[in-house]
């Protein structure tokens, strides 16, 4: 009999990706509050669909669709399958109802369930299911920053689930630089267990000496920088970052909203006074950059990032603040963890200097799920680590997230870097 | 006591607009396909806040809202009442729930129905009332097409109710031109019966000598204009309305699909082969102005219109096609029918050539209400008539609809008139 | 031998149009500043091309273009002649130069002359010079206004003619309303002398009891309703002409400038303080309504217009205040000029509350000098009277002027009309 | 006596600039065809200011500014130095006329040879200086391709010089590939010469094996690229790049016409016939990179490109086609040259693959010319080595230009690089 974990696993993340719609009705379900994000019940019929066509399709040349109209409607972009439906009108799709959905992942589910099952299991097979688990679990986190972004947009501001973003930090830690040396290094992914193919190969790099801080930075940190004229200084931005400071009126992260009682921020427990000691997020790039410089450091290049992350003794393990802790929302690693780069995993993500390009010698798959990752390589940057919208299972010290650099509705904040002079 | 009829009325258009939402789910109930539409829950909601605003605000001072955002949510453009939720943004409400806007309009319903069944009721209270059961009236009707055009917008193209747009007309009758001398007349309400601001005063008009068309156009007739080159032919359009067809890439009606098996037309019935002897619909003023200009002849008045509809004998008695008979989509007045304007009302709205401007001697009414029509006299043209979706009781001879030139979503269609040369 | 003074008119016509470029530079004679205006050099050459098309390819078989080109370059909309360069697009030729554009007016000319001068003239050819010729006045008025515009983008806020804008009227005269009784009237065009096809035919009218006020609204009265909030007030507004004030942050008619000094207007004599004795000017339809509607009054039809100025004695002789003054900016009427309607014409255009539509028994002429009005007959308001920048043989009590409702870089004022009660 | 080179740089950069808009028209220098092409005036004028802003007013406390609107005019970006004009409306600017902006040229060098003609200029000013040249020359080759670009948009298709464009390569070279072997490397400017800020510092590189291209992709490659269907296999393309592809409907690169006698494109000479044997021009990023999937190729990194071109015995040396040549379109290097890199430099622009980011250890200067590179380190790709319309002595093999991936209006062209597997 096959790998018994694989079943074990496919069983759990689904059953993961359900609980989390389980406090959204029907009508949270459906709505698509901008093109970026995607209605709850799209990503749970997208990622069936993964399965549904990238499995039992090719495992059973006589598999029949669920729905003819599917592949259309929950294909996300995959060419090389074929047309799409629009991405900006996910949120038309009214039909088919949260319950088809469900119906369908309930089908499909036994029909893999049935697969995993049997004696032996083709190893490509095996690799592409290992793909769509990765793929669903990145939709979670999808699911919750779009669920997220749906809420804020009414003016009721409703709490997804009132109990998250009650956990705070009781005080911020004072930074400590860790150092690191110049020379060849390698970074990447190599080996054993699952990473996507923009994680490898594992490969040599240059890296000159530099500093990197122990830990992210806080709120009360980005309030300093807000009240010093971070947003009114042109000085402190890039050009593109400028120019959507004006367009947007940004005067605050994401979420962030000023009243008589002060900062406020809107989380996935409803509205909640700024907590100064917890990792700013709902930052982007160009942000997360602009306050880089103006606390006179830069953000430090992926290489860096994974180096410095890497080889911090406990770094992995440290971390807490996963999708798992149900908070969804940064907090901070306490004091008692010493000597460590705390957050290196979870919490927020972090937003590397480093433009999202292929590794040297990287070659995309082939076949549709060659445009995975590939096609994707430019017009955004790297982040890495995790979020507390993350499953705890899918973080990886060689992990490469992208988004482009005005995004804000993920979970991203900021490690600082710094050179030697 | 006072007048049981009115109670007897709110209870009915109240549970009529209940009966509507029927066949669809909280999902399509939610969504916003476009701007100018909007979705069910909000218009189930929004004509409730009517009724708790206009009514139940005035006749108790201490009344206190159902909920405090309710207002400011459900407020559709009243500026002397208080802000309102961005229009293009109601989609983005997935809370408050369906469940919520139905509780909403129970609990109106209540202390609306304790109120009317006082024994007495300001007159001023009475005659508010009576525009809130028009106004309802009216977004039974938009309700309708708004939940047409989103289920339009689904790949799956679902039917609002099987049974819809199954009656079909057998033939198409011959047309006959009805002579009308010219003169001085009256037009515009006056007297008993309800009727909105804007269709009075009734006053005083020169009209030459015109002729009228005693039916409809029919999709067949429109077909014809189509296999002309019609939409290729810029010197049948408008020049506003060329740039549309260039901008839009119109070649027939909304709705209308090509297809190796001729054209069909979606209705709330689902997929239909278009019934070359029903009254074409889903034009805009430019296709109809063009059709007419294609045709030898050209769109009616509004006084034309009304001097002709209002003097045929029967007119008002034969017209059919509303929406309690459930077709909800336009079959033509039957053959038997004689000597008559057909479809004088019901059926389709019908383009005139007027632009929607006020009557002579027009004052807007005091307060919010006066925001109902007047402000939105410009940039609009008149039609006439009602359609398939129109309650039978709403429809009158003095009715002024008004749409803006390009709108197509309405059941809209074309009756023409000429010159008499 | 023919008219004489049809040849003589096109000489003068035709100077006229030289004169007016003759403050430009090539540069200025070369940019657009936005899709409504065109550039003076585009004025020149299609004014030009229209003759050469219309009236020297129809006398002469064998003639040959100017340049192959110039048909496709300067054709503003005649579908019927061909294609066109696309209009947003004219700034973008900067050949051919400035230079070449006056040579086509040379060569054009000697022809047309050539042809003027011969014993006989088709009388069809006739008719369209005269078209021509009122086109060409057309297009001297936007030549002035376009150029208006574009010196006005220009933050050195050069003056066309330093000049201009330099007389004054003393005081503001006090507003006397004329008072018209109701019954059947007669307006639009008939008889000799030239119009445009769109002025008739003349027809019967029905028009109630009206009164019309002896002089245009003026700056001083303007400031009055800008103290009063009127830019911030959306129950004086019509609804599109609210979004209007919001979406470009009107306060205030286009061109004024407030600074630590006062308001200010743009002219073409340069930066000029705001004329409180002055007719207003570049306000919309907009605008004028809301000013309408504050003042407690409205504005008049085009009937109620025409009706009134018609009738007034003395009305059409005593305006003054045209493109050959010089002036180019409104000044009013002299006190001296009593019991009359002052600027009549002449001044500014002023608006009607009347939509651009056919008159009764409207016919475009054949071909395609029939796309001159007939296509705009939509979404368009009627001005009427005439302006600083007409000139004054192109002034007509009948003259249908029309521009889009937010329309603002005409020379477009107010005259107020109520209803009698 | 200070340096005299500089003072005979000053004479000789500032006449080149003249020259070039000799060919053009005072309309020619004032229009602008779209937000990222300025007008010729401008050019002239914006590097004529930044002598006066940076050089004269820094060396005399005393400058009077030559017009006091200037600076607002003609910044370009310095945020430091305060507001600026709108970019996107630098063609609206018909004044200040082209001869005062040569009067303005004419003043400013005046000053500037004055000053260069003193015994002693300090240090800081001849550094301003040489990065004023510089910043000249970059304009020139702006000033060339703005150029192009307004006369492409004009359907005359008129030349800027009959002359250009006339020479033309007889053949096409085999392409023979460099082998560079691991190792770490170094690349950036260092010591002597002239050179920008974000050419430095020189530093550490670890660049694994490859392979580069001795020349550049022809026409002629290209054709077999679109002939193979490049422009419809979403598959060859970054996904960025598809969506511009859709959404602008490219199917050649930008100024390429296909006619009933083939491909055509439009150059500085006029329209011209595709000559396969020159390097390809004009495309984009996203072109660049599909065309090298097609190949089974990539592009090179920048490091790649510097290490590749740097190492090539005579590369510097045998590069030709600079601006200076006056052909002002692509040749590609003769066949005599053998065993090197073909055009290295000059010819045209080639994109790698690597984003404009800061080198480590970068800073950008202190004050207002710290943003001349510095903000821009987003969203751009590099592209190295220089074109036909680059100044020879401008060209450096250290050179980063950079722009945005969908800009085709550059000569940029591409040079072919691979892995060794």
């Amino acid at each position: 009999m096959q790998d018994a974990s694989l079943l074990q696993r496919y069983r759990e993340v689904r059953a993961g990706t359900h609980s989390l719609v389980a406090p959204l009705s029907a009508e949270d379900c459906t709505v698509q509050s901008m093109t970026s994000a995607s209605p709850a019940k799209w990503h749970l019929a997208h990622t069936t669909w993964f399965f549904e066509r990238f499995v039992l399709a090719r495992s059973d040349p006589a598999h029949r669709p669920f729905h003819p109209d599917f592949e259309f409607l929950f294909n996300s972009y995959y060419n090389a399958v074929g047309p799409q439906h629009a991405r900006e009108s996910r949120g038309l799709l009214s039909r088919p109802a949260l319950d088809e959905a469900t119906a369908y992942r309930t089908a499909v589910d036994e029909r893999m369930l049935e697969l995993l099952d049997r004696p032996t299991l083709a190893p490509d097979l095996g690799a592409i299911i290992e793909i769509g688990l990765n793929h669903e679990q990145q939709h979670q986190e999808l699911l919750v920053t779009d669920a997220k972004h749906l809420l804020s947009c009414n003016p009721l501001r409703p709490a997804y689930n009132a109990e998250a973003a009650s956990t705070r930090r009781t005080s911020t830690p004072r930074v400590q630089w860790l150092d690191f040396h110049e020379g060849v290094r390698e970074i990447g992914h190599q080996g054993g267990g699952f990473a996507y193919d923009c994680e490898g190969p594992r490969h040599k790099v240059f890296v000159g000496e530099f500093h990197l801080a122990d830990r992210l930075v806080t709120s009360g940190e980005y309030l300093a920088f807000m009240a010093d004229g971070g947003y009114e200084r042109p000085e402190l931005w890039l050009d593109a970052g400028w120019r959507e400071v004006q367009a947007h009126a940004w005067r605050a992260p994401l979420y962030w909203e000023e009243s008589d009682t002060g900062w406020h921020e809107f989380t996935l427990g409803g509205m909640r006074p700024i907590d100064e000691n917890a990792p700013v997020t709902h930052v982007s790039l160009y942000e997360a950059d602009a306050y880089a410089r103006w606390a006179g450091c830069r953000l430090p290049t992926e290489a860096e990032w994974e180096i410095g992350c890497a080889s911090a003794p406990g770094s992995a393990t440290c971390a807490h603040g996963f999708l798992e802790s149900q908070n969804l929302h940064p907090v901070g690693a306490p004091d008692e963890v010493v000597r460590d780069t705390r957050e290196a995993m979870g919490e927020v993500w972090q937003w590397t200097g480093s433009q999202f390009r292929p590794y040297p010698g990287y070659r995309p798959p082939e076949g549709a799920i060659g445009e995975y990752n590939a096609k994707f390589m430019c017009d955004q940057f790297v982040l890495r680590g995790a979020s507390c919208a993350t499953p705890r299972s899918h973080a990886r010290i060689t992990y490469r997230n992208f988004f482009a650099p005005d995004a804000r509705w993920q979970f991203s904040g900021i490690r600082l870097a710094k050179d030697v002079m």
